[in-house]
C-alpha cells in the first residue's frame, strides 16, 4: 500500500524497531521524550492485552511500542492533523490491527473504552502550564503539544484513574520543573507514584526530564528512584540512548 | 571546662569543622544524613541570622553549621536525654554564645521564637510512618527518633511555616520512599520545593536519600535535580564524601 504523505511531511525511522514514522516539523515531530517513555513504559508481559497513548501527537510512543507486545494499542490524539500523520503511519508499518488513532478530547476517552478495563497507559503530555503571559509558540499545533491548552496534568490523571484496572500503570515523561505538580495530581487521583527515573544530558548536568511509573490503587509511598539516564557523551548520544535509537551499537 | 561524659558516651570528632560531639550507641549517634543535611543547607549569607534545627537529636546538624555561620542556632530536641547530650556537646566546643538547645516538643518552638521570624530550618526527621504493625526498635531514643511517634512529617513542615520569613528556607533530609509525602505536605503548607539532590552510594544504585530545599511562600513550581550525591567508591567513602568528613583529601 501506499501512503500518502502531505506538504512538508517526511518519514523517519526508528531504526533499533524498524518503525516508520509521518513526520513534519510544521505540525510535530516526535522528540527524545517519546523514545525514552516508550522504553521506559513496560508492555512486554503476555498480561498486558490493552494499551492507551493518551496526547499521543503523530503515533510516535504508540508506534515504538508495538514491536515490544501484542496488546491493543488506542492512541488518542486532539488535533485532526496530527491524529491523520498517526493514521497514516499506522498504514504505512501495515499495524491496521494492532494499532488504533482516536481524534478526540481525551476527557472523552470512556467513550470509547470502558472504564476499569485498561492494562497500560503512557502519556507524553504538554509540558507548560498555561499562563495568559506565557511565551507560547505562534504555531497553534506546536503550541498546544506543548502547553495545556487544551488538557491539563490533572485532566490526563483523571481520566487515567477511571480507565485503569486496579493496580494497572500508568508511565508518563514529564518535566522536573512540575514534578511537585504531577505527584500531587498522581496521588490526589490514587495513582500512586512508584518509580521515578531522572534524565540529564550528563551526569554533572541538572534533570531536564522525568520518566514516572504509577500504579492505580496503590498503597501510598514505596518510592523508588532509579537509576539516572544519561543521554550525551560528549556532543553525542550516550551508548544508552544510542542502543535504545539505533539497535545494537557498533 | 570539663564536660562530664555519662554512661556509654563518648566524644566523636568531625575532623572537617573541628566540632566534637557526645555520642551514644544507646541513645543516639549521628549518621551520614546529618552530615550530608549540614552541607546541603545554605547558611553562610550574612543576611541568615537565625537558624533552627527541628528534631536535632544530639545536636550534630547545628554543630556542623556552627563553623560555617555567626548565625544563632536554636536546637530543638523532644527527648531530654538527646538535648542533654546536645546541651554538654555545645559547651565542649565552647559554643554556648552561638547555639542553644530547647528541650520540647517542637510543636511549641513559637512559644520560644515568633513566628515569621527565622531565616532558616533544616530538619533531619523520623522518616517512618508509626503504623501499629511497623516494626519499631526497641530501644525507646532509637525508635522515636526513627519513627514517627513524637512528631509527623506534616506537624514538621506546618511549624516550619509558622516559624519561617516569606522566601525564608527549610532544608530537609529525607527517604526518597517517602518523597511523595514531603512534597505533598510543603506544597500544603506554602513551602514550596525549588532543589532535590537525590543521594545513592554508587551511580548505578537507587537513591536511599533524598535532600530537598522548600522556600516559604515561594511560587509554585520551578523544581531544580541538581546532580547527584554519591556516597561511596568501592567498599570506602567517595572522594566528595571524604571532603565533606575529613576536609581536605589526601
Amino acid at each position: 500500500m501506499r501512503v500518502k504523505l502531505k506538504k512538508n511531511e517526511r518519514i523517519d525511522q526508528l531504526y533499533s524497531n524498524n518503525v516508520s514514522i509521518i513526520q513534519s516539523n510544521d505540525v510535530f515531530s516526535f522528540s527524545l521524550d517519546a523514545v525514552l517513555l516508550a522504553e521506559f513504559a513496560q508492555v512486554g508481559s503476555k498480561r498486558v492485552k490493552n494499551i492507551i497513548d493518551l496526547c499521543s501527537g503523530n503515533g510516535a510512543v504508540g508506534l515504538f511500542l508495538s514491536s515490544e507486545t501484542s496488546a491493543q494499542i488506542t492512541m488518542v490524539e486532539i488535533q485532526e492533523k496530527l491524529a491523520d500523520m498517526a493514521a497514516r503511519s499506522i498504514q504505512l508499518n501495515h499495524l491496521e490491527n494492532q494499532v488504533h488513532v482516536v481524534n478526540d478530547d481525551l476527557k472523552n476517552t470512556t467513550h470509547y473504552i470502558s472504564k476499569d478495563s485498561v492494562d497500560v497507559i503512557v502519556c507524553n503530555p504538554p509540558y507548560f502550564v498555561n499562563y495568559e503571559t506565557s511565551e507560547k509558540n505562534p504555531n497553534q499545533y506546536l503550541a498546544i503539544a506543548r502547553h495545556e491548552i487544551k488538557t491539563t496534568i490533572d485532566e490526563i490523571t483523571k481520566i487515567s484513574a477511571d480507565l485503569l484496572k486496579t493496580n494497572a500503570k500508568l508511565f508518563v515523561v514529564y518535566r522536573p520543573d512540575r514534578l511537585t505538580d504531577l505527584l500531587l495530581s498522581l496521588r490526589n487521583h490514587h495513582l500512586e507514584p512508584k518509580i521515578l527515573q531522572f534524565v540529564r544530558s550528563k551526569t554533572t548536568s541538572e534533570a531536564n526530564m522525568v520518566l514516572v511509573e504509577a500504579i492505580k490503587s496503590g498503597k501510598p509511598n514505596g518510592l523508588r528512584i532509579q537509576e539516572d539516564l544519561i543521554t550525551h557523551e560528549g556532543n553525542d548520544y550516550s551508548g544508552k540512548v544510542k542502543r535504545i535509537l539505533y539497535g545494537e551499537t557498533n
